[in-house]
């Protein structure tokens, strides 16, 4: 198929070189363009504009935040202006509930299709094309895109007709993931502070009852110390949580475990942790404790 | 090898059971009287008295909680009492770090041998010895036990010399569990508002990165709204979040994820909530967000 | 002096029929007309559109929200449309410090002047002219308010030179109102449950360390589980504490008690809640606790 | 009247010294002698054993925890054993509801009378004669000690005929005590961060909707971050806030702000504020704010 794709950052290059390796056209855009030039190199076309990047059948836009999705698809030279009717914009950041509803009326007055498809998986992840892919939109339409998503992810999973019902299940998701990492916290803060080794802890959890990826990829982090460099970085985990938030009040569902999280998070960051991985929670926990940093560090 | 077994409770059945198929020769005790008579018909003697289940090599007790426990190891004819210099008693009940370390030094005193080895599982797992122990206590003993400890569970982990770290272990592990499930409840309450199905979120998570038995069997419940009848009961929850904070003020670790599970808990039985099972916590977030209940009950 | 005053709700009606019978040449305008109608009545020139109230030497505003004062303030024939250089801008209402800011710097590009100057104080008090007005902005421009101020207000408080600073006490103000009523609820649950009549116990705290009105006021509501009619209605205080998250954002200060306030108050909204007073925060206390409604009702 | 007096730490020394003042003849007894020989310079007669200060009609016991009061009470040769039939034991420490309950039922057994009537007030209110006094206990009873109240407080409220309520209510206090200084903790952050002086945020406060000796006197504390020497401890106002929660599960009443509060002050202790007053609280809404200690120290 011919793709664009708009947004090469630490998640969208993998999944760009993915697409090229899987036999598709891709134009891609990027704002700093020497990420754009690398794809070249792999086989891709350079957009000078957004609009440029939406002159096929599908756009994907994978980009930091509702700010930075807004301004790519609304612009005068964006997505909404350049897709001709009948194409299909997916959208496959982590985005608010209410910017999936705005993309889907406009999208619709302009005769376009619109899927909210964002992923699971982090950087590793992407380049490898062991995303999952959460999707929501017009069945046929995501059926359509097959050749597309096979390429960059391990599953497609189908949420709902409604994009944004997609949207929010990724955001309620990653409020999951930040649950996981603040329980991991303090129960490792407790038998820390008590002799047991972190990683002992986690290996007992995460060989039996926890045996899943989330908890033995963050467990390692938080029973080590080590929270950079950042896999997903706590301004995005911050981001995340917030949106998890706006949901929230949005939808009026009181999320006092969600609450708990964006004031660990925002400590984090009042407190100097920007590049530091969101899983660096934990590190909250143990100086509440009196404990020294796991890593040696200070 | 010759086991005293103290405790026929929904677990303490099985396991003992389990112990019986194993080849053991197996004395059981319970408070009252007619579920050791069961275990009886399956080959195993009844003891009259806690210390007549004593006169092996080993004494397993599986009880409710601290004070259960408690009675049954110090008092007058307990196992303290019973127990031969060099014989084993086995804890494996979920106890406060206090007790694990008041028995440890009792039996030592007693020139007894003590390891905790709580476990984890539900009712159903140990009936079919798919048990995971977590054990504490010296090496040696915990690998001679391994006979007993092989026909009741599928793994036996290892923790520390200390058995109280055993204990601490669990008690990290059931708040990590207690923790997930609070994770759920918010996030099926937020979807669900959304016209989500419930199932639909939970399949996405369990079939991806949360693809781990604690989620699949208290995310089926949480999403059914279907918590009677309990498989571990609000008060045993309540309870063992009580552990948690209990280890959290001794060893000076705040918790407040803990603190925010224990709340949720003290609500669910002060709303009425005793006979159901702990993961009806989801319900209190489905309520707080106005929704009615998830199994159509009122 | 001149002055011109937007916003005739519970609030504003109040302030606007003292400045009259201070003396003052007060031209209103309000939204829905009838409400300037009755201010007609007792002496006030009624404004056509909101720049007609803009003439003079001063105009108030006192509004609802963010969202009312911002469309007033930047509409096309606006407050900024409509006053003179020189003139004063007195926002009374309880806004964001994000837009405490947006106008102090579009009014001094204007070449007009600027005062935040939020009120404490309920209808009662408005009527009564017994509010205290915290004041934000230039010293000699509030100084040269106090006439207005005087026949408004019990007292003038100076903040800062800077208008958002008004703003931001107002706030952390409001959050401690909100905090007292969430410790009053939640004690009076406890002693309630152990048989204590609920102004016993308030009694007892306002007649000594908590001799202060809101704690006399806000008490009494609260002891006798009386929330309607409203006198500062649940969204409002909502919206108010949700200022107080938003500020904290911005400025990176984690504000954990203000989450459960939030949490608190978005529970009362999507429970029903919408038409009481906001200290019916305390009805959640006394759910959670499985008694029944303080007021006999259901 | 013949008075015992149990317990000569910083409130007890002041409260007896004005039972002397007051024309009382009292018998002070103090675990540490040398206290007690500051008394006697004052005219107190000094009891070598507990219970030699209990020959009189009333005694009473101002201690600093339950373990105290019940080692003081129900040792041999302690309270329940010295007093005679139909004397009055006071107890004036804030206690646990349990115990309250507790020394209700075994006076009674011994045919004595016993009143709970904690008190309001830091060391220097004591010494001045100004606690407000909390009583709980038969009626006549209470009105029969009015002359021993009278010489020690400004006021004695009569809360209930249990004596338990008396503490319940003390204890409800308090927690809102650390309450309004946790909220006045996260204020003073939000503020200090934008710049605002905190003494001047406080004065606003308190000069009006605030104005209350709690909130003055805290306030300064925190404005001017000066938390030593403490006028109460923060291991003292960790019990406090325990004994609330004690209340709470007791009672089955949820308390989501003493929960957070607990957390808070488990915090300060972990973290080494062992010291300071529990007011210091405060530092970690400054310290999660990234800010600076308020006082210049490290």
């Amino acid at each position: 198929m011919k793709v664009g794709f708009v947004g090469l950052g630490q998640m969208g290059r993998g999944m760009a070189a993915n697409l090229l390796r899987g036999g598709h056209q891709v134009t891609v855009f990027n704002r700093s363009a020497d990420k754009a030039q690398e794809l070249a190199r792999e086989g891709a076309s350079v957009a000078a504009q957004v609009r440029d990047a939406c002159t096929g059948d599908v756009v994907i836009t994978m980009l930091a935040n509702d700010t930075a999705v807004n301004d790519v698809v609304f612009a005068e030279h964006g997505v909404l202006a350049g897709l001709r009717p009948g194409a299909i914009h997916v959208s496959m950041s982590t985005i608010s509930i209410a910017l999936a509803e705005r993309m889907t009326e406009a999208h619709a007055q302009a005769h376009q299709q619109f899927v909210s498809a964002p992923v699971f998986g982090r950087p590793d992840a992407a380049a490898a094309a062991k995303l999952v892919i959460v999707a929501g939109g017009p069945t046929e339409t995501i059926k359509g895109l097959e050749p597309v998503f096979s390429v960059m992810g391990q599953a497609t999973l189908l949420v709902s007709e409604r994009p944004r019902d997609a949207s929010l299940v990724k955001i309620g998701g990653n409020f999951m993931i930040a649950s996981a990492m603040q329980a991991m916290g303090e129960a490792v803060a407790l038998v820390r502070k008590a002799g047991v080794a972190p990683q002992t802890f986690i290996d007992v959890m995460t060989s039996t009852i926890f045996n899943a990826p989330i908890y033995r990829n963050y467990g390692a982090l938080i029973a080590s110390g080590r929270f950079s460099p950042a896999g997903f970085a706590a301004p995005l985990g911050y981001k995340d949580v917030g949106l998890a938030l706006q949901a929230s009040e949005a939808l009026r569902v009181p999320m006092p475990l969600a609450s708990l999280l964006h004031d660990r998070l925002l400590r984090l960051l009042a407190e100097g942790g920007e590049s530091l991985d969101w899983s660096a929670i934990a590190v909250l926990s143990a100086a509440d404790a009196g404990l020294p940093r796991a890593d040696g560090g200070d």
